[in-house]
């Protein structure tokens, strides 16, 4: 599979999403056996106009992993620190002549589309803007899903908390869509609801999806539970409701007793209070793995389009 | 050609310079036939006092270009960061300790002269000051003219903006005086025109220059057209003559039909509003490949610096 | 030698501590040929919640040494910007995903020890909290004293300065206790001495040490002089008796000439006013060697924890 770009969650096709887990599995092994793929003379630039250490290391590792090199700027507004600035044309005209692919976050929505149109080598969004894409994350969770309950088909999923700006489950939800007899349980309360767009997108596409605020009613029939940062992690503490929504949806112990034996727990991090310490040590908590993951299809992401 | 150091653009004869473009034309080779040289073992330390993500990720990008490695900071100032701070000579001689060729940014004029003198691996210039030293730029802006134009002896440029202040035309107008037949039009209002130190130089050694005010009646006898960040880019608006001065030296598509069609536009960038973004697709619009070649230039110097 | 972490000076006794610096020794060897050790596959995370670009720049400089890769971070508390923010524990365990080593430097002391329990990767302790721990210091001071005076059984030290919250001073006080017939002599005004526990510690261990304010009736008797930044360069000019602190305990040529001819002077640095430039190219100046003994120790320590 050659990419030109990564830039959103929609350019992937079920046939794409597929290879691209075959070839993320195939990552996984390389790095077992302390491999690497020869790109030694390949060099990517992480551009971050905004700062996610998290998301920059994850990318700087797979690079890493595949024997490539790193650019690294946590401060790409600097490109354009004097007095009128620099497009993020330019800058991106400039870096694709220092680099062989560009990892950019950026803080406005629709920046890495701007970003590809003029670009000389491949661009990935690592995040763009608040209610823009972090496609790369989407994939990630995907392929958990993929490694994990061993198919995509047919998997049920509960996604948890501040549904209406959780970026993460938006994006899932979406891809999870793509899929045959998927079913979705949406679990917050009214105000944080899965928006209509995705409500409308859903019902076109026949997508199996519940609306639900008791997520103990709902976790004996799951095979995922995605829990995102609750209310209170978000909004600050003098909005009405959020020790409400915090003790709502909260994962202990207790919980876990009603949650089937295969199923899985996964969370984007960083975590707030959804779910106890106590849990990590459970089979059934895949976060962790969730984020090892990330290395996986982001090196699948580069060979992708590095070729 | 092994350099110990690269402090100044005054460093460098003709021969050295011919010899340097050569290097640079070998190590462009060598990038596009995406090899690299053996310098797995070498540590370059990127030593930054003021912030220029651009000329650091250029340097960073040749040393990773060669097979070696980068430590960075984009806080030198870090070094000294106790109560009573540490001075540049002690913090050079530490880095030194930890690399094999140390890029210095500093913010002082004559700071990497200064760190020069005690260090005990080579230095290279990578700014120093506002008033100071950017040799790496000039020999960039130097090779570009070279490889655009195919000579430089007899070469005619413009260069356009504000050169009183302009540190990169200032420094390209002293490296050509120092080959035959150049001819040079700075193109600027009055109070912005190249200094007397540089007229000096230019009387002295015969170098033919004409001062002009009149882009469009200078384009068409030029070879290259250097622009520069024009005043409104450098003061505050409420300085007066801002939009006067950003409206003479504008080029645009009509201006490109006044232009010689072998003949080239440079800027060292970031640019502000001197030439519209239509003129990009031209081939005659050389600035990004001017940033590509920094790289070959830079390659280049840390070749002759480590050996 | 095995290591799981290193996260105090403590952990290690004479016999690994032997071990360390031959492996020291082989290291400096493998640098000195212009060679590197098979680590192109292995990652090493720069987590930093304070920054220390001294102490970063030479864990990055042994990893590249060994041909190693890094991820940095100077604000590795950006892993938790979020409203809430996430606990040490859960970062150590997202970025163990993501490298085989993470070397840490927290803001709190026993953050390093609070990692390494958690970890699923070696952690190294690169310093936490003010009056914690700098295990990696301690260890290049010892390396120094032994590469050297060619032994550390029977040398005699004098510490130098602010001993009371001279970090590395008092963990090198408590390494040395650990060997034979050492004489320790403590020299500081009266309320900047040596406290109490590192005394009480060297008493019930029966190791020798005076304590002095006079430092050159000391010089003459001592191997190694071990400065530290006096009183003045901690705390700000308002403070009193600063001026007083400083002049006290000054190093000078003359002072050069009491000093025995197979002595050296040691510092951490960054030194403030505490040794006059014109010491430094004297032989005995042993501060800059000292700096260049950490990139060894610390390619030692890698090579321990990464097997």
């Amino acid at each position: 599979m050659k990419l030109a770009h990564v830039i959103e969650s929609q350019q992937f096709t079920v046939p794409m999403l597929s290879e691209l887990f075959r070839l993320s599995e195939e990552m996984e092994r390389i790095v077992a056996r302390g491999g690497t793929r020869d790109y030694s003379n390949k060099i990517m630039a992480s551009l971050f106009y905004a700062n996610s250490t998290r998301t920059r290391f994850s990318f700087e590792s797979a690079m890493s992993r595949l024997g490539g090199k790193v650019l690294v700027t946590e401060h790409a507004q600097s490109f354009s620190s004097d007095v009128s600035g620099e497009t993020l044309e330019d800058t991106i005209r400039v870096v694709g002549n220092y680099s062989d692919v560009i990892v950019l976050r950026h803080n406005e929505v629709g920046g890495a589309a701007r970003a590809a149109k003029v670009s000389v080598v491949p661009v990935i969004n690592a995040g763009d803007g608040k209610g823009g894409q972090h496609p790369t994350q989407a994939l990630l969770d995907l392929y958990t899903i993929y490694k994990e309950i061993r198919t995509i088909d047919g998997v049920r999923v509960a996604m948890v908390g501040n549904l209406a700006e959780g970026r993460t489950v938006r994006s899932l939800a979406y891809l999870l869509g793509k899929f045959e007899r998927v079913r979705l349980y949406f679990v917050a309360s009214p105000e944080l609801q899965m928006r209509q767009d995705i409500i409308d997108y859903l019902t076109h596409h026949n997508v199996w999806f519940a609306i639900e605020n008791d997520l103990s009613k709902i976790l004996p029939a799951v095979d995922v539970v995605y829990m995102t940062r609750s209310e209170s992690s978000i909004q600050p503490e003098e909005a009405g409701g959020t020790t409400t929504e915090r003790s709502r949806y909260y994962i202990d112990d207790s919980m876990m007793w009603l949650f089937p034996q295969k199923a899985i727990i996964m969370h984007p991090l960083p975590r707030s209070n959804e779910i106890a310490a106590s849990v990590d040590s459970d089979p059934r908590a895949a976060y962790f793995r969730q984020t090892k993951n990330g290395i996986y299809v982001r090196m699948a992401l580069l060979v992708s389009v590095l070729g």
